[in-house]
């Protein structure tokens, strides 16, 4: 059974922090593992992504394989249908449509010294799509990491998913098509990274990495940070629903039940006001649970690590939930607007009883790659300003140089760096 | 001596391409150890704190020493000249006012289909700024890290800084008075990164880290990143100095100079289509060096790192310096702005001869933590937006709900997550 918590019990504080503490994921180290499949890329190249490839996938690729041809594509995108054809394209048009709107301004002035001051940002050249395969075909996540790429100006987008038995979704092709990935190859886990990072024979360099994947993809971003740079290391889904009399039971249920399907450690949280409220979604995810399908990961997942917190005010549920930093903050209430300025840590939030936390997740126009593991602490969901970078401007003339120098040689010799302070002082007329 | 290439010369390529492989840190593998350390600390905290400190730091800690009491800080203070004072503040007072430009502004609209789409930004509670101690004192690194962590909102900003023998420079600790940190701890190394990431008595958590530190500094960020957030990993600094005729030789080796005073494998190029000029740069650095009090330094780190490029036009220098992606980059020109859009990969560029790069470095007004090691390919430099995070927000009404259905439900078919599906249509009256 999830956890049944009140903030008015004795015992709250500790059973919250143990909540908190909770591991999702089996902390299996592989980081030996890993650093040794990087070596063995970066020595072998292609030799050794095939060899790993072949094992790991059980398939039996040749190095002219690891890219999947055009035509491959074209044929592979056919197949799908037009209703599904048509929900991708949906998808994609409205999450460029919104992330159009996070592209950078370049900034550039005079200060009141003269002084040029600026900012420009410009696009990462090439950059690297994790899209995990085996369990799971995710082309929603292939359009939510390729469009803010297009949009920021990256010229060449490369997408690595992993293809056990040989197996791909012509809808991960098709999506990958509509948004504008430039590669993709047909590898997975470290040596997929390390061969983005790194470069190999047949796969291009590239100069950052994001997207989800498993403990030896999380590793071996790690390890290849600052080599290239990545994205945040993202750990299970997670949802946490703040409810209150308004809510309906069933809606809330079937959210609980959504973010549970994702299996692997993922986590359903419902914070309510309402006691009457928590016990009636109890009622219904079990009850909708044994109407699903393949209801088995669900039910682990809620049983395992869901938790339903009963809570005295919307105020009291808006500081849990700063505590808690989900991924997906859902506000079942009849005005969300009250407390969303309450909730300052949250990677996504899904405003009233009408927005499901899975409309986000494929065309509601924002992005799905979002921080997990209290991570919103510090971090943001995948935008435009990920494949840029901002550089910095300066531009002194002599009058300027002369009026700001003093002040500079000054700490140049705090310091002690005097070849910084003479850099200044030889360019003054005295 | 310093490398000399030509773009002409049949060997170039090659040639350049060492220069960019060129190793200028010890690749020195600490992991183990600073895994031990981490592991240490987060079990014993403040006493693995201390034994680790008094160790490393040759100290005699008390618990109640690790962190700095405001009467100390307000002793050492007053204990700065009023001209270096005066100075902090007027480097203060430009950074604050430049970097006050992007603090980012959130953005909530509805579409056509009455769907609600935003974006809002919130600061990090509490933030950690490594400042390096020992050989370097740098106030001025205080100012750059704390000024956009204050400016973004932060409530906690957490000084860390190793005293070796128990000395720490006064001017470090006005800096931090004058840039708001609210906390000054007296460590360094893997156990200062510990700390702040996992608490310990003495020393509060933080969530994110920044600043520069040595090998075991880098080596912990990247352990505990996920845990907390981390700005890049730092490597030594280095400049980029495209010049042409125009150029003053006297000037452009006085900046080559400054750089690799820094020590520890900074490097300093200079890029000239004048094969005149790069002569005349050669032996003014020469006779410069041996004019610097302290010239060891920077005369170990000109000829075991320094570079001199010849080039056929500034068209090539730009794409060297793309490929070079430098920390800083000088255009020592009297039309610096004809290149500039050609520079794509830079943590900072400074127009023109009257802007030494050390001006950038104190009082110019943009921050001096800048990408190193190529990562200007992917990385920009510290500024608020390292010190806010991205809240995506989405609300629809039962009509936009209903519009964007079917599509999303299609989505979830195709990724076989009966839950997600269902969480929508259970929502729509049919």
């Amino acid at each position: 059974m999830p956890v049944r918590l009140d903030t008015a019990d004795s015992d709250f504080d500790a059973r919250f922090q143990d909540l908190l503490d909770s591991k999702r994921e089996s902390s299996q180290d592989v980081s030996d593992t890993v650093s040794r499949i990087i070596a063995d890329v970066r020595a072998r190249g292609d030799a050794a992504v095939l060899e790993l490839t072949n094992k790991f996938d059980r398939t039996n690729f040749a190095a002219a394989d690891l890219r999947i041809s055009p035509e491959e594509i074209e044929q592979a995108s056919a197949q799908v249908s037009e209703e599904v054809r048509t929900a991708l394209q949906t998808a994609h048009d409205r999450i460029r449509a919104h992330h159009e709107k996070q592209k950078p301004e370049d900034h550039v002035y005079q200060d009141a010294l003269g002084v040029t001051l600026g900012t420009r940002w410009t696009p990462v050249d090439a950059v690297g799509i994790y899209v995990p395969g085996g369990l799971a075909t995710y082309p929603s996540t292939v359009i939510m990491g390729a469009v803010p790429a297009k949009l920021a100006g990256v010229e060449r987008i490369a997408l690595a998913v992993p293809t056990p038995g040989g197996q791909i979704s012509a809808s991960i092709l098709l999506a990958a098509q509509i948004a504008g990935v430039t590669e993709i190859y047909r590898i997975g886990g470290a040596q997929a990274i390390a061969a983005l990072a790194y470069g190999t024979e047949t796969v291009g360099r590239v100069d950052k990495i994001v997207g989800p994947g498993n403990a030896y993809v999380a590793a071996a971003k790690r390890q290849v940070f600052g080599q290239v740079g990545i994205d945040s290391i993202a750990g299970p889904s997670e949802v946490l629903i703040i409810a209150d009399g308004s809510a309906n039971p069933a809606w809330i249920a079937a959210d609980l039940i959504a973010q549970a399907e994702h299996g692997g450690g993922a986590q359903s949280i419902l914070v309510t006001t309402e006691k009457g409220l928590a016990d009636s979604v109890a009622a219904e995810v079990d009850r909708q649970l044994s109407l699903l399908p393949k209801q088995q990961i669900a039910r682990e997942g809620w049983e395992e690590f869901g938790a339903i917190i009963t809570v005295a005010s919307l105020e009291e549920a808006a500081s849990l939930a700063n505590r808690i930093a989900s991924e997906h903050v859902e506000l079942a209430l009849d005005d969300p607007q009250s407390i969303l300025p309450a909730i300052r840590h949250a990677g996504a939030i899904f405003l009233g009883h009408h927005t499901p936390e899975a409309i986000g997740d494929y065309v509601g126009g924002s992005n799905h790659v979002l921080p997990t593991a209290r991570s919103a602490r510090f971090a943001s969901g995948l935008g435009v300003l990920d494949f840029m970078k901002r550089t910095s401007i300066l531009g002194c003339d002599p009058t300027s140089l002369s009026a700001l120098a003093e002040a500079a040689v000054a700490i140049a010799e705090v310091e002690a760096l005097d070849g910084h302070g003479r850099s200044i002082s030889i360019r003054l007329n005295r």
